[in-house]
Order: C-alpha cells, then structure tokens, then sequence
C-alpha cells in the first residue's frame, strides 16, 4: 500500500482549497496509513490559563485525519468527518505548536476510520487523543 | 434548582474572558439544567461544499455546554472539557445561523455531563450532536 | 412517518433471532423514531458495590437502538452497530430494572444516527446515556 | 514506572471479584502502562451472520482497560467506568479468541484514560477499537 499524495502535495492541495485554515496548519510527514500535521500555535488558539482552546485541538485531530485519508485515497475534497470522539488529557507546553500523529485503522469504500495522538512539540506526553470516522463519497 | 448567572450574564462574561471567540456567539436563553447559544454564521466557518466547518459546530457545541454548566455554578473560567463526543449527521440549510441547544444530565461537585443538539435556525432536522464532559476546579 | 414493527414485533423477532439475549430485555413501547427497552437486572447483570455493569448498560442502549431502527426500517437482522459513545453517570436504583429511552436524530439508506437514555425504573435520574450509529445492509 | 499487580494477580482477584465474568476473560500480558487480554470466544458470544457480538467487544474492551489501570495503582476493586467511546470496524475471524491490546495514555490520581486495540488472535487487522476513561476513588 503506498501514498497517492504526500505531505508537500496534501500542503497544496488543503492551500487550495481551504487558504485561511490551510496557513495555521502544516502536514509534516505521510506514510501509508499515517500522517503527522503540525498546528503552529499563536494567540489565536490560547485559552484563559494559556492552554490550547478544544476547537483547536478538534481542528488539529480533524485535519490530520483528514491527511491521513486523503494521502491514501488522493484528493476527494467533499470527505467529511462523520464522528469524532476526543478525549482532553493534559494542558500542552506553554509557546510550543502541536503535533497530531494519525493513523488510519480501516480504511473502507465509504468509510475511513483513525485515531490521532496530540502532543506537544518535543514531549512524549499525550495533551489529547481523538477516533475519528471519514465518509468517502462514492464518485470516486 | 435555579440558574445563577442569565443569558445576559453568560454573554458579558464570556466576552470579557474570550472577546474574538465571544463574538462569533450569542447565548440566547438559559434555564435550570439548559441553554441555547446561537453560532453566528460567517464565510469564515464554511468549507468547500458550503457547509459549515467540523470545528465550528464543535465550538458551538463546547460553548453551548460551558455555557450551562456556567449558568448553574456561576462564573469559574477555569472549568474545561475533559471529553466529547461528536456526530455529524446533515448538511446545514445555507444561509442560517446554526443553533445549539444544551442540557445537562449531571451536575456532580467536579464534573458535569450533558448533550448538545445542532441545528440550523428555524428547522428542526438534527445537523449534529454532541455529548460533552466538564471538569469544575475544586476550588469554587 | 409510521413504524414498520411494534413493540410486539419486536420482540418476537428478537426472540427468534437470538434467544438467550432476548429474555433479558422487553421491547416496552414503540413510536415514529423512538423506543422503549427494559432491561430485566438480575444478579447477572450486578459488579462489585452492587452497581450494573458497564456491559449490561451498553447492552441495553445497543438493543434500545436496534429496537428503534428495526421498527422504522422492518425486521433487517444484519443491521450492525459500528460507533457507540457512552458515558456512565450514575449508580443505577438497587433492585429496580432499568429503561432505555431511544430516539433517532437520522435514518438515512446506509446509516442510522441516534441516542439513548438509561434510568431505572420509575427515576427521572439518568445513569447513562449513550449516542449509537448503526449500519444498514445495502440489500434491503 | 513498575507495574504493582502481574498478570497471575490480576488473573487471581478479577476471578475472586466477578467469578462469571473473568472466566470468559485471561490476563496474558502486562508491562507498565499496557496490558494485553484474552475474550475466550464461546456461542455465547456470537450474533445472527456469525460476528461476535458487540457488547461482547465492549466487556473485553472495559476489562482490558481495568487490567492495565489495576496493574499500576493495585488491586481497588470500586474502580469504574465513567465513558467509553468504541468503533466496531471487521468482522472478526471465524474460530479465534479476540486479543484486547490497552494502553494508558494518563493516569492521575483520579482518572485514568487509555485505548483498547480489539484483535482476532493471530491476525494484524483492528476488528474494534475503544477508548476509555475510569474513575479512581478517592481513598486509596
């Protein structure tokens, strides 16, 4: 099983298609059935007590299901995100992004299934973990 | 079982402790145990396909959730989610604001658990659901 | 919208399809999108500090939306779950049975998106709730 | 970080705590922050189209999440689950036990969250997978 797009390819195509959120996010490294994305943290995604806000994690977690899938099955830009459980564990290092690391358990026809594993850049410790379940539409 | 702090409250609370993020929502109506918040839809929440953003009906349902649990035990900014759950069942009607309507099934000293449905201003189709967890600091 | 099995269909169905399961639940009402399942506790069903196992929870939301599916979609015996999220909220009323409350938010061709309920009988208290998909066959 | 029960102990109290339930189960493995258990698959655990059921998945998903939790804080039987979040992706093979694979992605003094990777035994493909949190009690 190999890629049909790899990390600078899913940079563009999600810089086409999506600039504003494209630009506060990079897709570091792809392998089959795997992908990391880096979420380059600014004030933006701050929260009182200088965490991370959940909607930016939600957002990393999504985005790097979404690489994972899209590296395995090329660029199907109306697949969207049919479930997602997430789980908030620890507060991230304070001026450090984020690094989500997907990886793909099924990969269907219609369905892509994942989990994806949020730390903070450098540390071993899980800030969050999400599953996540795709749909693939079917023109494919 | 009363509420101790208003929708009027939730709001000038929320836009002191979060301003840009306050903006983009208005609780509208807080009773013991529930409230709706309303996610005030711009292009910046929609992706391609013209539906509105995983994320942004994420937020909608974590604020949503922190804003009942706030109307019940007051203003403690520190309370965050420790877990969610999210379904995303139909595409949004183009064009409205998207409502989410919160209510909790536990209030215990340190956690709070509750469901959140979405759906598009004036409809009644379900566009996503969400059951969350809260974690309250002891110290309140 | 009107159902395609009652409550009395349902449990006869069940009752063929998979005997020794059926005898601990009664399928108690059903309505366009909603249904009602009684689990029938017995010591079984108990864990250490007298509470209901997690399982025998997840077992009666699993049922409760299977119930609600099948009354809507007719007697299709290869609808399988594929997601659950459950959260335990509290201990269950020693020595009464319990009821699952399902409803569906979405029946679509493929998928079935809902929720359920779990309190002990005559309680107004949820213990549990839980959101379910369920896949249908295509060949029905 | 050591681990303070073995499989042999967590074998011994889980058969001395819930008689009927741990004889469908078997701790094989466990090293720190991960543990590796047994459904020993019987008639009894299977559904209409020869799967096994999915309540069956969930027990060997909260059980293995109790072995690796029990593993590292000792033997505190009033430890429960308060949420599990579980996809159901293959078939299962026909004839074989399924192998839970639990990892803890945290332990604090009062939660524990980690992730269940559900296995036909001898095979690489992920039949199921769950996520879970527990709740310690207090007076440990």
């Amino acid at each position: 099983m190999s890629v049909k797009l790899d990390a600078a390819d899913l940079n563009a195509f999600m810089a086409a298609q999506f600039p504003q959120v494209a630009a506060q996010f990079h897709v570091e490294h792809v392998s089959p059935m795997a992908a990391e994305v880096r979420l380059k943290v600014t004030d933006a995604h701050l929260r009182p007590g200088g965490t991370i806000s959940g909607p930016s994690m939600f957002s990393l977690a999504d985005l790097a299901m979404y690489a994972v899938t899209l590296a395995m099955i090329g660029p199907v830009a109306l697949t969207v995100t049919t479930n997602c459980a997430i789980d908030f564990m620890r507060k991230p290092i304070a001026g450090r992004d984020l690094i989500g690391s997907a990886r793909l358990h099924k990969l269907g026809r219609t369905l892509a299934v994942g989990d994806v594993l949020i730390r903070s850049e450098g540390s071993d410790d899980v800030v969050a973990r999400a599953s996540l379940t795709y749909a693939i539409p079917p023109a494919r």
